[in-house]
C-alpha cells in the first residue's frame, strides 16, 4: 500500500517531467516532449519499474517497439521482462523479406513492416510505442502482428493523447494500457 | 575466471546470430542484420549483461544514443547503469533549441542534432549506437557532444565494421569499443 502510494508519486513526478511544446510539428498542435523525462535517471527507472510491474505475470516473450521513439522502452522492457526485441519499421529499414501495412496520414499514407520470422504461434506479444495520438501506426501494427497467430497480444503505450479517441481507432480485443493520460 | 568464459561462449553464440544480408541496402553491400540476434531473449541478456560490466564502473550519467538503432540498447544500458538517456536524432524531430552538425554521405550531406538543454558540464557521457562503419554520424555526435565541456565521454558500438576504418574517421582521444567485430 505504501509502495504504491511512493509509486504514484514518482509516477506523477515523470509525467510532470513531459514538456509542452507549442506549435510543433506545426500550428495548433501542442506536443509531448518526453525528452525531458528521459534525461532523468530517477524518471526513466519509474517508467521502467512501473511497467515491469504491470505486465511481468503476463507470460511475454516478445516486445514489438515501433520506429522510432518505440525502439527507447521497447528493449529496456524486453530485458526487464526476459524476453526479445523486435522492431516494427519504416520503408526501407529491414533487410531480410517482410510483411507490411498501409495506414493513412494526414496527406496520402504510409507503411510499417515486420520480418517475416519476428513472430512465431507460441509467442505472447507486448506492442509498445510512446504515443498514442490518431492510432494510424498501432493499428497497422496489431494487423501485423495478427499475421503470425500469436497466442496473445498487450497494447502498451507511454502517453495517450485522450481528446484524439485513437483507441477506438485501434478496434481491438487485446488489452491496451497507457501510462500516462492527457 | 569461469565465468568469464562462460560469457565469452555466450557472446560467441550471440555474434554468430547476426544475420548477412547479401546487397542490402544495396548491391556489392553485406548488411549485418542484428535482428535475429535482438528477437533471442538468452542474446538481448547476454549483450546487456555483458555492456554493463563493461561500463559500470564509469561513472556514467547519461547515454546518448544515436536515431534509430542506437535508442534500442541506449535506454537498456541507462537504466542499467543508472544513468538518463539522451537520443541524438535526424532532422526535423527534437522540438526544443538544438545543436546541429552536418555530416557527408556517399553523395550530398546529411544532419544530427541534440537538444541545448540535454547535458550539463557534470556528465559522463557514453555515446552508443549499433553500428560503426564509414563513422560519418558517430564523429557527428561526438562532436554534438563536445559543445557541452562534459567531464569525460565513452564510444561504444554493437558492430564494428573493421575493414570501413571508421575508428580512424572519429579521430578523438575519447575511448572507443565495440563488442563485435567484423
Amino acid at each position: 500500500m505504501e509502495k504504491e502510494i511512493k509509486m504514484d508519486v514518482k509516477l506523477q513526478e515523470a509525467k510532470d517531467s513531459i514538456r509542452d511544446i507549442v506549435d510543433f510539428p506545426k500550428e495548433g498542435i501542442v506536443f509531448k516532449d518526453i525528452t525531458t523525462m528521459l534525461k532523468d535517471e530517477k524518471h526513466l527507472n519509474t517508467l521502467v519499474e512501473s511497467l515491469y510491474e504491470q505486465y511481468k505475470d503476463k507470460g511475454i516473450t516478445k516486445i514489438v517497439g515501433l520506429e522510432s521513439r518505440g525502439f527507447i522502452l521497447g528493449t529496456v522492457l524486453a530485458y526487464k521482462l526476459g524476453a526479445g526485441f523486435v522492431p516494427v519499421r519504416k520503408p526501407g529499414k529491414l533487410p531480410a523479406p517482410t510483411y507490411s501495412e498501409k495506414y493513412s496520414l494526414e496527406y496520402g499514407e504510409d507503411e510499417m513492416f515486420i520480418h517475416q520470422d519476428a513472430l512465431n504461434s507460441e509467442d505472447v506479444i507486448l506492442l509498445h510505442d510512446d504515443l498514442l495520438a490518431t492510432g494510424g501506426t498501432a493499428k497497422a501494427s496489431i494487423n501485423l502482428i495478427s499475421k503470425f497467430n500469436v497466442k496473445n497480444v498487450f497494447v502498451n503505450f507511454l502517453v495517450e493523447l485522450d481528446f484524439l479517441n485513437g483507441r477506438e481507432k485501434l478496434d481491438t480485443d487485446y488489452q491496451v494500457d497507457s501510462l500516462f493520460h492527457f
